[in-house]
């Protein structure tokens, strides 16, 4: 199948990968030599080179994109363009509702389920002029049945999950920008295996309403780019027009991303290190050794007692995260359970079932476990400009499985801000290195991740 | 209008009154003597009589309920009631959604408007053997136009809100039980005004999940009942079913009330006194007399610098609770605006604009200022067995609008448990005394407004 590939297997490289950038666009559309309409029919050319062989898409609809950039077209011919995404075209995760599609969750279930309003941060970028294209794969109900969707590097090879098809339409390049969500490893996972760009801000940093299928609680929107500047001011963009989370102070930092290079960083192991394949492990070290060459100092387990007792604390996770998903999934898991049982896995039944045998004070358990875990990261804040390590202990798994969250499930379940940033290849694949802070880090992270795609990507 | 009351306004007596209560009629199930059907027809015969002159409900079905009641009475029947609120016929306020009925939030732009799922607390409900009979009235979308609906105890009142129709439904004596919802005092106030047991939760202790329209974020789910024990079996019951909120402990206690006199108790001036009621201030101080005589101690500002402090706190209420309302409830007012502006009251979209205006930065200070006040509360923990208080500050008003929600405010803000206790009269017309306490404290709030009900209405 690879000759439906711009790129074949095996000649991945991150440094000269041309997926689809927008920011890099406005100063076109702003001085009259491009439209927001003409970047959008890019986008189409490359959907309908791509699309067949990848289905990243499970809706979609052109003709309204059309006219919404047209109208983009028209605000920017005026000097009045609504904010720094207007005209940007983007796709929607299919866990959250959206006004102009169904919101199917991949089961049939949910076929043809319609909702009345956007969901937040889709609000919040359509009202500064961004361009809503269709939704997006992912397993059934966010962590069933796998999504239809390939690898747009590998079409053999899963794109990972539970953002499949956001992650893999940005890897594509069929589109700047799409967004997703993490619960465990759902957006940091598939964007190392498609080569994004992908940010999970710290919990409530960004408004998650509209967000259909939350398990766990501390389960955020997520956003895939080729980009750290799209993806950045999309962020930055939903925070101030609609807010973070009701309750929460919202996302930080200023909407421009400058570069900023580390002083240190604490390299963590996480329960990932150990089931990281060999030649991971490598590309990582090596990793690390440029990073020091540029004077940035790692520190380890073996450095600081701190970071010892988190790593520690950082394996009792899967003691109690299963059960939270489970208790907290309930609603509205049962109430589809009971709709239409037979329609859903059976390895999804069974998990909704061990959250309907537990008790409210097996849940306590479970919430105080992770309060401890907390508790020793906050202890760290400061020690660092950030934490380092991978977003994936694999490549992507051959076939439709999403592949191992570990990775991922620390930044979750320390609602704490992650970065994806596709400096590594492995096997002719796009790897991704993690940048993990402490709350509120976010800008902080991206700075980093900024410097460091500049650094070793040029 | 009066002859269509069982009371005639000027004779209500809190001694007297006979409300519905569900908790009594169980034993008769159990024993063979009666069964939920019978209770449902009586039920159903009281909504005859006098919903037409009431108006608490927007949509009903009884034989949809007769037919749950039937399966009720089977499951008692052969001995194997499904929980202790098996059989008990409610009614659910139509700011949350459920699976058979629409959800209109009384604004002409949601009419016919269908969910897929049952709300968290109705889905368990129903799950216990709970019957529901159909949904109440409120405001247009929470804080609007006033509903239709009048005082049970005086046709010429308002019920108050915005859990309007629950209290009604609850003081006429329709239903021995329907939930609510308080983001201000919408679930206290309504309770005084129509006579209520109201239980407005520790935030997060009962799953909101199902809330449509949720300003400001620490909204709770809320229960009117005739009496504490359905009240507090129908909370227990949801929060070992379900939950609370996700990433939230849930209710603690134990399935059933013991009474329990108070050592000492707060009493709170809050910002409401100064607007109280001259006869209502009266009631209440000849209360707090009466509450000395059977020897239970009654500490307020003027005793304790602390409790002086947080009165001051309390005070700055008004300074953010507008703001973070209206930042809050952006989402999705905002995209119900830009579908129908026209058909809003323009109060609301006022409101609503004003949060459009507001920007993030804004937002974060009313949040500390929130955070604030609540370190002052925190520093009153174990002072007391808890806080006393009014629950409104006026009678019922005449006509429709729903009354100064002053004394509601503070459980709101603070994420406190509250209970309304219909003990006291004024003017022919019911008026309650609120319990607050400390987060968690619901439970010995129950206990102590059980003590309070059988030491002063027997």
């Amino acid at each position: 199948m690879s000759q439906k590939l711009p790129i074949v297997p095996d000649t991945y490289d991150p440094k000269t990968v041309e997926l689809c950038s927008f920011f890099d666009a406005v100063p076109g559309f702003l001085g009259g030599n491009d439209t927001p309409r003409d970047y959008l029919e890019r986008c189409v050319e490359i959907i309908t080179i791509r699309e067949p062989s990848i289905c990243a898409f499970v809706t979609i609809d052109i003709e309204a994109a059309r006219l919404s950039a047209d109208q983009s077209t028209e605000r920017y011919r005026n000097g009045e363009p609504l904010s720094m995404i207007d005209g940007m075209p983007f796709a929607v995760k299919d866990l959250f509702q959206t006004a102009d599609f169904p919101a199917e969750l991949n089961s049939p279930l949910l076929k043809g389920e319609r909702h009345r309003f956007d969901s937040a941060h889709v609000y919040a970028m359509r009202k500064g002029g961004a361009v809503i294209i269709g939704k997006t794969s992912l397993p059934e109900l966010g962590s069933g049945k796998p999504a239809v969707t390939c690898n747009p590097f590998d079409l053999d090879r899963s794109p990972g999950g539970s953002s499949s098809g956001s992650a893999a339409a940005v890897g594509a390049g069929m589109l700047p920008l799409a967004t997703g969500s993490q619960g465990r490893g759902s957006v940091l996972r598939p964007a190392s295996f498609c080569g994004n760009v992908a940010f999970k801000p710290t919990f409530g940093a960004l408004h998650s309403g509209g967000l259909l299928w939350r398990s766990p609680s501390y389960s955020t929107v997520g956003i895939h780019s080729s980009n750290i500047t799209d993806c950045w001011r999309t962020a930055y963009h939903i925070a101030q027009t609609i807010g973070g989370d009701p309750g929460y102070p919202g996302l930080f930092g200023v909407a421009d991303v400058s570069s900023f290079k580390p002083k240190r960083l604490i390299r963590l192991d996480t329960l990932g290190w150990n089931v990281t394949e060999r030649g991971i492990q490598t590309r990582f070290l090596n990793f690390l050794s440029k990073l020091e060459k540029e004077g940035v100092e790692i520190v380890n387990r073996t450095d600081d007692p701190k970071i010892e007792t988190f790593e520690q604390a950082l394996r009792t996770i899967p003691e109690f995260q299963p059960g939270l998903s489970a208790w907290e999934i309930q609603w509205p898991a049962l109430v589809l359970r009971d709709d239409g049982r037979e329609q859903i896995s059976e390895t999804l039944v069974d998990r909704f079932e061990f959250g309907e045998r537990m008790a409210l004070n097996e849940y306590r358990k479970m919430l105080d476990a992770l309060d401890k875990l907390r508790e020793k990261f906050t202890s760290l804040e400061g020690v660092a400009d950030g934490f380092i390590t991978l977003s994936t202990p694999t490549m992507p798994p051959i076939g439709k499985a999403t592949g191992d969250s570990v990775f991922g499930d620390p930044s979750s379940c320390l609602e704490a801000p992650a970065w994806s940033i596709p400096v590594l290849k492995e096997e002719g694949l796009p790897l991704g290195v993690q940048l993990l802070g402490n709350k509120h880090q976010d800008y902080t992270l991206a700075q980093i991740g900024k410097w460091m795609m500049e650094t070793f990507l040029k």
